[in-house]
């Protein structure tokens, strides 16, 4: 593969591409996010992205756009997101079809770092004469599938934690009040948040105090909520207070898990058995800190409304540090104004 | 005075103006910080801003510097940022000097609150056949000087209360240890506040714990820190712990205020005794939460650190509300990064 010539608009067809791919976003679990946009002369021919698992793939939908157009893709460019795959799954192989098309260069964003891709779909498409780089924009390429990359490689879901918190970092009043802090925009977003994920992690408290319902209810989300994959409902339950068909709106779902061992097994286990990759932590204080402070969090989602509720409101995070050098540190990722709130996302 | 007919081009020349404005901004306290751009035939023939009380005010310096320049001034447009005075103070009125000068129109962002003033000087300007605009960038104008506006208006102080909090809004450990929970910047940040400031308010548990100095040290300021008038320091000590001359950095001056009364007297005091219009309060989680809840806040200043800190660490604001319709409700003005913090102003 040739990583250094690239073209000076493989940037902008790339982003292209990577814009497609979002369009997936919330539909392609356990599958990754992945677009295609095919340039030929100059002009784009033919764009898609995968929207299903079962369903081809982005390279395929692009290639068909462009015959459907009645455009010609000999010797064009074809920017994917993600290496083209070379294996036969519930699909023919990707790289095929562009061998087929008879596709002049590959231009990929991110080698697929599934061991059954890894290199193999680059390697079948060079030895048919096709160019191919890597690496064009391959940081926002990977955004789109944060979850499928850590699981592929590290065999552990990436865990996205979500707190909605007063400007002085209080998530309820003493009482549990907490109807509500941030705005309606801010609890719209968090419906996004959910769809994107294959998991939702909560703790036997907060179904107790709160009886979540824990569903992707918006119609915002510019896809057919139907088509969204329902996240598997997890509740940690190490006291053994709950059962499957209490009644509370998670358990009354059988496919909702009761999880009573160590959150670091269960993470595992989301991958290994459920190929889980993205997965949402809504939980209380206490659960919230034990995920920050055994280092399992990926991303840090702060939903923070311009109020202050004192100091006998409910802490975001309960767990007693007594040095500052022991504090959990993150850096900030992205801030941005949502209604009149701040959605601020951290990572590690 | 005619608000109706602005040409294209004020608010260009209105933000150069305000721009020479800011340049005053730590020095010219009592007075208001003033800048003025006159422009002659499309071209910027002087501008100057107001230095200190004392010194010409900024349309002496602008015409001064059109004269230096051999520009002739004669029908020209002034920008100034504040109502030329009509009244003799330290220095001759603003208004004669530009009627002297045969200025043909003054475009003006904010009528002068000042009693003395009050729409005298146009007055005046008009009386001399001069066309004067009111209103041009008066938002922008009215940033400059908040600490004087609300004093002539309201004969109470601007007031800003500055925290230094983690994500989780903690200030300190439980031991008291802070330093630092914000980085260099963020700290560097505060010099600006202060220097802004005309008294800096703290609390008498604030000076035992942590003997600061609260004076203006940085040398980044862009202004010779010997030309800023030293913040007036308040320590408030209702339980009558100090003295002057206890050894504690701000009790060494006896500049120093010890207040034991409640603090709307003392924000009066401070602006009919004291002319001190900008105010910032650099406290405890006790105070600080005494000033919002009497709502005598008018900037709450967050410098946020991506770290979290836990439950027992200090509360950024020690009060106590039982229900979420008694919070404090603010709404953001800007947020911007300061190296790996964010710099939050919330106004009410």
């Amino acid at each position: 593969m040739n990583t250094a010539i690239m073209q000076a608009d493989d940037a902008h067809y790339m982003t292209l591409a990577i814009k497609q791919a979002w369009q997936g976003i919330y539909t392609t679990r356990p599958n990754p996010a992945v677009g295609c946009v095919i340039v030929k002369d100059g002009m784009v021919v033919g764009q898609g992205f995968h929207p299903k698992a079962g369903q081809p793939h982005a390279e395929v939908f692009a290639l068909q756009d462009a015959y459907n157009k009645g455009c010609d893709v000999v010797g064009a460019t074809a920017y994917v997101t993600l290496e083209p795959c070379s294996h036969t799954g519930r699909t023919p192989p990707c790289a095929d079809a562009l061998i087929e098309a008879k596709i002049g260069r590959v231009a990929i964003a991110n080698v697929d770092p599934n061991p059954q891709v890894a290199g193999s779909g680059i390697a079948k498409l060079q030895a048919a004469g096709i160019t191919v780089d890597v690496g064009v924009c391959s940081d926002e390429a990977a955004e789109l599938n944060r979850g499928f990359f850590k699981a592929m490689q590290w065999q552990m879901p990436y865990v996205r934690l979500k707190v909605a918190a007063s400007l002085d970092g209080r998530t309820a009043m003493a009482s549990g009040e907490s109807k509500w802090i941030t705005g309606e925009q801010a609890r719209e977003d968090v419906q996004k948040l959910r769809a994107r994920s294959a998991a939702i992690i909560t703790g036997s408290g907060t179904v107790i105090a709160d009886n979540p319902a824990l569903s992707v209810r918006s119609q915002l989300l510019g896809v057919d909520v139907a088509q969204i994959p329902t996240p598997k409902i997890v509740v940690i339950d190490r006291s053994q207070k709950l059962s499957i068909g209490d009644d509370f709106q998670v358990l009354r779902d059988d496919n909702t898990l009761l999880w009573r061992q160590d959150i670091l097994t269960l993470l595992k286990t989301l991958v290994q058995k459920y190929q889980c990759y993205d997965v949402l932590v809504e939980a209380g204080a206490r659960l919230s800190a034990a995920f920050i402070q055994q280092n399992l969090v990926d991303e840090l989602i702060v939903y923070q409304s311009p109020c202050i509720l004192g100091s006998s409101a409910r802490a975001m995070f309960d767990f007693n540090i007594d040095n500052l050098s022991e504090r959990q540190q993150f850096w900030l990722q992205s801030v941005n104004h949502i209604g009149r709130d701040l959605h601020l996302i951290y990572r590690r």
